[in-house]
């Protein structure tokens, strides 16, 4: 079963080129990367406010938010969602290391 | 297999009270919200110069560091990874229909 | 003669309390902190695509909005413009000290 | 006498093409337009933190960095303060009317 930010992608991707009229999705792209690049920033915005003014319910639907229009900057960018989860992925390996030797050295 | 967003969160999460000196996660922890929303904010903003100014790859190592940020955030506010996947897939539910509906229409 | 961000800042703090009905600025404060932090982080995300992407006569639009926005957030948290003035008058003191030593030492 | 924004608005143009080992403002010029517009969003992230979750004083300290890295994003833009300015005063005149009306009609 894949993910949902995977499902997400695909679909998100699938609207590249669509008549603008037919999703909000097609709507972006339409408008550009500037644009997409805006609305990721507005969302990032609205989810500090709501971690630190709103609450937990506000930080799930804003996460959402951003994370929906996450994935519409990578498909406008030509980043595929494996090559994030592949840089996360080393990262935590590293960091894993880098941690335990932290704790070790103490 | 879990996903690496979820195997992020649960290793994020097991820093909460985790020695400062130990690793940089708990470090953001004991920090605070506002630090750790900060640190959130600014990936967004080095992922929106990724996408406008600069490479593919930047866009992907920008988006990991926005990620591992926005897991901490969660966890620093009591939200599950879950709760977000759930709200996502409501969405993609929702659009699914509204989207077919608007091409039916035309 | 003032300036036109005092004159502004004035115009905004006299709308403090007034009838959200009566302008766009009584409505801000009337919804609250939180939301006013966000319409100044929405700009400054704005301002930051005027520069990377658009033009300079976006940049001065953009750039009066965040201006505008960041009064009211002045207003809301009791702080007047002659202390941020303060403020940047006495940095530029040091930092002209220390450019001046920056320079002299080479 | 001038406003303090128009004297650092002079003293950071004046820093174009300086070596960038004289002064932090000459560095940045140095580095580009993508990572000055960083630097403004980062302090525009830290603008919000303190005004939501810190100190008036906060407020004041980070105002006048986000002031400071606007001035030298403007001055990378090719922007002039006299131009953001002059928007500003064009707005309060039809602000300050429409909100005039706004009362009247009430």
């Amino acid at each position: 079963m894949t993910h949902v930010l995977d499902d997400l992608y695909a679909l998100v991707a699938s609207r590249i080129g669509a008549d603008p009229e037919t999703s909000y999705t097609a709507k972006l792209f339409k408008r550009g990367r500037p644009k997409i690049a805006q609305k990721f920033g507005e969302e990032a915005v609205e989810t500090i406010i709501a971690a630190l003014a709103e609450s937990p319910e506000a930080v799930i639907g804003e996460s959402a938010d951003l994370l929906y229009h996450l994935t519409v900057l990578w498909a406008e960018c030509g980043v595929k969602p494996d090559q994030v989860w592949a840089e996360l992925a080393k990262r935590q390996g590293v960091s894993g290391l880098e941690e335990k030797k932290a704790r070790t050295q103490k």
